[in-house]
């Protein structure tokens, strides 16, 4: 980049400079800001225009019409027509006709499916077959080979989060097909990551393998809805009833799901303002059930049951429940904590 | 200690060391053995036997006759009438009459209670009231208040290990009675303990308090029954069917319920004759459900439901099923291998 | 974005999706690539064009001239003109003229000094002097207040290396100008980081204070060029005398010097060819001593004393040593680490 | 253990239990007391003392007499004739003549050598020569193969402290004699493990292989006197200066030298009364230099360079320096520390 100055020696410095590769700190503005210089902006995707838009994309697209994947990308309107829902996450709806496979691959990217509506297909992790049901988080995580397939006569759409912005950010993206023989598609009951993981707070099989261990991530790979409500509810009746939040964490270890994204499941009951807060890191939230007003800075988004916001990095944040809401939010605080970059206030 | 020698000068020299509270290591015999000289040896207490006493306890010794607790500790047989179970543990099987209450007291010694057989009492931690039922695990941690009362019409006996030999031999014991104001002993259905930490593998409360998160335990204190037998049976479905074990953990942390005590669940299925093993450090076992043979080196004991068996360190252990048998176990593993000592080796 | 396609319904669709602020993952390319698509390309800025730019800033510019630092930044010539080394590390050389003074900030990204040639100047880290001089490697953490301060009568320049690409992507800039108090520039022989943890490898002192100890990064902030040096001797007599490499790591942890950066040096005796390594993340590598070729990918770059030059991630490198070579090298290795994402390969 | 009781009921009750290896808590005492109940008692053994005795049993008794060692064990007044210098802890003298060899074994207990006067000692630690100087700690870990050689034409003796009385109590003691075939005492300058890890404050070699990261203990084993007491002169300065203290740490990880020993050397400066402590765990401390008094409990022992005194668990402890004093002490803080039964107060 070719700086200008008026004074004719130091614009001669400057042409010189430009030809080595070299910038001058002194004439660059917005680099060290007393507070974060955010361009992902607050934005609400309401459900009835997500459902219409996969519908139809499922009616014109087919699903091997590249990336094998039929989805649809939120863009946040800052961010200059990049495909991200925020600078740090991308946020998608995946749709699935009745019949179809999305087949296997992996990826360095991480990733979440969450279940706003609809049952029915399976994703398989490293074969291991999960279904996935309303209110459901299902984690595929880094470079674990997953594919979805759908049984059912109907079809199914749902909430992809990934981490894709911050693993392409560090030049870390790797790619795989999966093995192209037929998968064994039979259906299981129960997958063996709920079976060995999943069957009970701080039971664990004696002499876990290393291999699963040694993973960057939680070993238990699914978290049922019938298990998060129960849990919200007897939170809230522990405390002073108006809210309750509960973290999806690593059942064998001090950590999140996953190394660069934090899920949590929020309930606010009816009547209830929350307090405001600001955090560095963006958070992606999925409206699961209720309806109410989300203030995000200046912004003020009515929000309902299968929309999807974005609260950028920053930016004030309070919800308004009109019925009793649960959120399920997504972030990068992971990441921000592993680098000690981690802020976050609370203003009742 | 005045040590002896044929020759006069060495003798002399002894007399003189012994004087300036000084020892000779040439002399010394069995101090840096070749494996462990262990003392305590394998030994089972039958569940009769134990019901028999703590029932007649019951009829003769009150409640407040001495240490607030009806307590019968198995003392091993090789360890010179110290009541301890192994040179680790405590075991002992305790009793509380109907409407009694064993008051609240707290100490450094950490403890559990496993209960083979009964319901109806509560123990309150740190005035958490905790129902205890068939199959449960209960923790009381190192300096949790806790008390026990029995509100039903019938008595209620129960296994309690504790670490107290280890935490005796560091010098490190302290106790204090509990607050003399009456508890609230009103009964809850579910303790805020198993609220908080037991609704889910892998859900925990957003923003656990500090207070809750420093001490040096799990924060869930009970770990339900038909949760670690539904985990046991999901697990045997994975494997080969026949055997199957969980560990009992913080379900916040990696590690163990107690930074002195492991806990794990065995299911060895009818027929099935299991590996022998060795490891150092000494494990309380008690028979759940079923009946075999226990092999603890060149010792026979037939196992029953409701007995209690200990396995001295390095010394060999193996398990035949004639029915498909539960075991409980409790090991000081985490005090071994904290300190780099634990070793383990399994034969088939 | 809008996309387009030759079938009208779906050219329309395009039209409706962009609307909605969506996109269509079948139509990107170039997202989920087999291995990193890298924009950052190898590059190397020499030493003689490094100082004649600097000095000539030195004469041109005022220190006060904006940011209140004297800096040059690299500029890779991939990166469409943003004034950053590699797509996560900035690094510049900074210049200060005799009697200058850099005043005290501080900010979120974190910053390293490494001294090329020269000395004189003293860094104040939260208030404490630390001389810099020849293979010094000085931190200036996350957060920290510095300024830089040359009581000497000549002027003096160094490599400054930051995190400011990867905190400007996780939107966590925050920046303070320090206490406008003048800063007592009273110089001492010793700081006190060096004096607490310098002197000795595994002695620091008894009762760290928290404060100190809770912070993200090496409590050591200054590593002194003769102990480099020595250590890298010594190393080189334990193994085969080819070559040597240390890191510098935070004395009371398991860690790197800071949450985002790695520090190591390495020593390349005359002669020797390195083995070809890669890996994820990208590295700065400053020649601190000697002579030789850098080949990075299919680029050749002879390098000598004084020249910096870039290792994009996943670029193969080989170094061979014309003479004896000291290189000093920052990568973004810990932020790879922490997010499961770092992988490198070594061929001989 | 047969109780006993003026009620025949009880009585005869109590005879049965003693046949069924059962005891009544409800009769014991002495098993849960407010503070503990300590049976080592303060005590100094003098260096005077020491040194005559260990000379007269270097004329009196062969180096093969038993064990391979010459040792001298400090048997605590207050344990009944165990040749231990706590409860915990073992402390001895270890003397060897001009051209001796103590052969090379290992074992679990984990070993230090304190040199409070002398040189020219070799111990080989699995094979790698250290030089035991005035001052020097030498460390000898778990399992870690050792003998000591002497090719000097002078006698010495040093310090060991072991945590034998811990491992024992574990039942996890296991020995192994050393290789028959000759070592090679060929004496290096510098021991591989001080230029592995000794070189510098956060240095450490890039690529440290896992078989030395992954046991339980420092990779540095010889921390040299020079270094620590120039670190106590640079702490003093920063303090007030009347005494510092440092600890001897693991320079690779958060962690004491050994997972069961803290070690620490202390200065108080001439004319200073430092505040009272206790804490749980005992220690034993060896006046390095200088003289003065040590209150402990209710005791006092003037002390000077070359006697060792032990402090017990939970008993005050206090140092008035006559001359300024170096103390080196090793607790077993880290088995505390790692059960959650360290308390330690501090009264000024």
């Amino acid at each position: 980049m070719r700086y200008h100055s008026d004074e004719p020696d130091l614009d001669a410095f400057y042409g010189e400079i430009e030809q080595a590769h070299l910038q001058p700190l002194w004439e660059m503005t917005g680099l060290l800001t007393p507070t974060p210089a955010v361009k992902t902006v607050p934005y609400r995707w309401s459900a009835g225009e997500l459902h219409k838009m996969a519908a139809r994309a499922g009616q014109l697209v087919p699903i091997d019409g590249g990336g094998d994947r039929r989805v649809l990308a939120m863009s946040n309107p800052g961010l200059d027509g990049a495909p991200f829902v925020s600078g740090t996450l991308w946020a998608a709806v995946q749709y699935l006709q009745a019949g179809e496979v999305a087949p296997s691959h992996r990826h360095t990217p991480g990733a979440l499916r969450f279940v706003l509506d609809g049952e029915g297909v399976y994703t398989l992790l490293d074969g291991d077959p999960v279904s996935m049901r309303t209110g459901d988080l299902v984690l595929t995580p880094s470079w674990v080979y997953h594919e979805h397939h759908n049984p059912t006569d109907r079809p199914m759409m749902w909430l992809d989060v990934l981490d894709l912005p911050v693993v392409a950010a560090l030049d870390a993206v790797f790619f795989e097909e999966g093995p192209s023989e037929e998968a064994d598609r039979s259906i299981a009951p129960r997958s063996t990551t709920e079976r060995s993981f999943g069957q009970g707070s701080g039971l664990v099989p004696t002499g876990v393998s290393a291999p699963i261990h040694d993973r960057p991530h939680s070993p238990l790979m699914i978290y049922r809805w019938a298990e998060s409500d129960a849990a919200l509810d007897a939170l809230l009746e522990l405390h002073d009833g108006r809210e309750a939040e509960l973290r999806y964490r690593d059942p064998t270890r001090d950590r999140d799901v996953m190394p660069t994204m934090r899920c949590e499941m929020r309930r606010v009951v009816q009547g209830v303002t929350s307090a405001t807060d600001r955090q560095t890191g963006s958070r992606v939230c999925a409206v699961f059930r209720g309806a109410g007003v989300a203030r995000l800075g200046g912004n003020e988004f009515t929000v309902a049951a299968g929309d999807v916001f974005v609260v950028p990095s920053w930016c004030e944040h309070q919800l308004e429940a009109h019925t009793t809401v649960d959120i399920f939010t997504t972030s990068d605080a992971p990441v921000l904590e592993a680098l000690g970059l981690f802020r976050r206030t609370v203003t009742a």
